[in-house]
């Protein structure tokens, strides 16, 4: 038996404003951030348990805090007990009522409690010496839906259905996980796409995604409709018309706008539109999907939880779905949203990017593709080539895939000269 | 001219677990709290404007950070020059692209702009010598839908919208000013219904909830439905057939089970089912909304914000809409979602109690009543009879109304004796 005996979090942030990486119409200058949490335990095996929370700069200290205050829960507890019930774990900290009511179940405290489930499922995945995919991928059906909490689901997912799917997937689990281990996981790169680069930039950047094997990019828009046509043009020209492009407007439309804007940029032959509106808008991303048919509305890189993926599904708002790694409450809440987006046959592309998300969902995509949904298609994770030097355990991605990885743990922990480096002091 | 000096927070903790004093299905033992905030000048007039976010315990001092963070940005400032437009201190904090990622627009980041929006708004009415209701309406059409943000409600209401509803309103003022002088407005009571307390406390509260001249109370349930049914009979014999009574599930429900639970309710003559899902659970709602016509769905002391109650009303998921004073970006934000439902036409009921909430949210009741709905019709305030004494201007409720408030301020200021004797020191 080990306890844990601390539970230090820190409150880093890179400068990315300086160059304007991240740029997009409602965020100018970002700088990319990250409130920390590492776990350690007095086990004689040195291993801690890392998490994090993606922000874009100033309010991290308040997310770090939110971290912070639920340190009391989780010292003195025995190690053992709480990985082998993580959907207990979860529950215990979601189903705080004194906590709930921050939220309930959304913005800082939600991801605040991401950030400790996370680091507890890096532990996990540490100590059963797996990359957290495979960890995930060789649990039992019965322990997948056990990790799930299906209160607010039931209308549209139980978990005997869920039980169902993911039994019907087993068999071909060994299959796949060697498909994926030879071919590696789809990809789609944001890097040329930033709204703040010159032309000349966006140009040089388009090439150089399609010279890496990138067969999808993404662009900023919703700033100015001639800049968007501009750049679109320069964008098509540069990687030619079999590369697909998608569209991020980051929240910047009312309903009419996002439909009338789109039909500008609708020749340029778009892949997806993404975040057209404001992210708790179920009904106005239903209205804008049905005025940009047959263009694929994307969304859920600000869904505040498992209850607004579940309403997008059900009003047929999206079509595209985009989970992120430290949005919701961690991996459980993961996990009930791919169950959700199985069930309706909606394909998932995990928005990453920021601070170690690449680094952190492509376990979700991958264990998703051996043990859930079962296929790629029409899937890709988002790619921005940022930061990844400064994680112990960086992305591989070339020819457009992400390598799965085999290294142990949930690809959040960070190099603790970087952590030392770029942690905030006011 | 004068400049803002201070902002100063204080975590204030009252320990009414131990009385079960607000105890329900979801919350069994609630400290009463405020995350409060005190804005003071280098003006010659001592006035200071206080406002607060009401929590229920742990986590009350990430609240408190979360406000504590938007104190540079105030520091230093032209008062005058904030005062002077209300709708432009509410974009800037809720726009700020940074502190936006930490919900959007929900949670605890948006909570704690609503402290700092309704401090400014306590300082402006005070500066004016006028109680917050009072100032509202006597404000031009003009004025208060330059509060508004109207950016993701355009395909609801539009600016020009609100402006007609605003002007149409405008010749009866004087007069609806004078009855609510005379009358007071409509409250209900909640104080008998806590589900910690015994079947003869029950029994006697409701006995002088009539004595003091309600017509409705409220009753939590969800918790068992054998007790809830001996309750609800209980309270039906103490308050006998013409008193109505609501009933509060506090999120407690999937949809199934509240229409299932619902139809043993019924005969006990419902006057509204309160919350009986996850707050931000649109469709679900919707869906029990038919399931238990003609029973009315009461909801929104947990809606994140102008979005959700927008989609509510747009999908007639509920016909009871429950403002509360903390749980939006302020005053600004309620007056957004008050037009929303004059545009709707559907009744406000706020939600209140905790610390302060009846203090605050009479002043949007009255101030609807006056210059937005013009009605009073089926709208009532919540009432607990909690922790006012701590107030510099508690509610004054008698013969089932509460009585217009006459002093300036938005009725958050708390006594200094107060805060100090219940600051919470960990």
């Amino acid at each position: 038996m080990s306890t844990i005996i601390s539970v230090d979090t820190s409150d880093i942030r890179f400068p990315t404003s300086q160059q304007l990486d991240g740029s997009d119409a409602m965020n100018p200058d970002p700088d990319y951030s990250a409130a920390y949490v590492r776990i350690a335990t007095d086990a004689d095996d040195d291993l801690e348990g890392h998490g994090l929370v993606f922000t874009i700069g100033r309010g991290n200290d308040v997310q770090t805090a939110a971290i912070r205050a639920l340190a009391p829960r989780l010292i003195g507890r025995d190690v053992e007990e709480l990985l082998a019930d993580m959907g207990g774990v979860w529950r215990e900290f979601v189903w705080d009522s004194q906590l709930r009511w921050l939220g309930p179940e959304k913005g800082v405290m939600h991801m605040a409690i991401g950030a400790v489930v996370n680091a507890l499922w890096d532990l996990k995945a540490k100590r059963a010496e797996l990359p957290l995919w495979r960890l995930l991928a060789q649990m039992t059906p019965e322990e997948i839906v056990d990790l799930v909490d299906f209160r607010y689901l039931s209308d549209a997912l139980t978990r005997d259905e869920a039980l169902e799917m993911l039994r019907a997937a087993q068999p071909g689990r060994a299959d796949r996980e060697a498909q994926l281990l030879a071919n590696g996981y789809p990809a789609y790169t944001t890097t040329p796409g930033w709204l703040g680069y010159s032309d000349e930039k966006l140009d040089r950047l388009c090439r150089e995604a399609v010279a890496d094997g990138f067969t999808q990019i993404k662009l900023k828009v919703g700033g100015d409709l001639d800049d968007d046509i501009r750049r679109l043009k320069i964008a098509r020209d540069a990687v030619g018309p079999d590369i697909r492009i998608a569209v991020d407007a980051n929240q910047r439309w009312d309903v009419a706008d996002a439909i009338e804007w789109m039909a500008h940029l609708a020749p340029f032959d778009i892949a997806w539109i993404e975040e057209p509106t404001s992210p708790d808008d179920v009904l106005a991303h239903a209205a804008i999907a049905r005025g940009v048919a047959p263009i694929p509305v994307a969304t859920g890189e600000h869904g505040g939880g498992r209850v607004m993926f579940k309403q997008m599904l059900q009003a047929e708002a999206l079509s595209v779905l985009q989970i992120d790694a430290t949005r919701v409450a961690g991996i459980n809440e993961n996990i009930a949203i791919l169950l959700l987006a199985a069930k309706f046959g909606v394909r998932v592309c995990p928005h990453a990017g920021g601070v170690g998300l690449c680094e952190a969902v492509q376990h979700l995509s991958m264990f998703d593709f051996v043990a859930v949904s079962g296929t790629v298609e029409g899937r890709m994770i988002e790619y921005v080539n940022h930061l990844h030097e400064h994680f112990v355990i960086p992305t591989e991605v070339s020819n457009g895939v992400y390598h799965a990885p085999s290294a142990p743990g949930n690809g959040m922990e960070m190099h603790a000269a970087s952590r030392a480096e770029y942690e905030f002091r006011g």
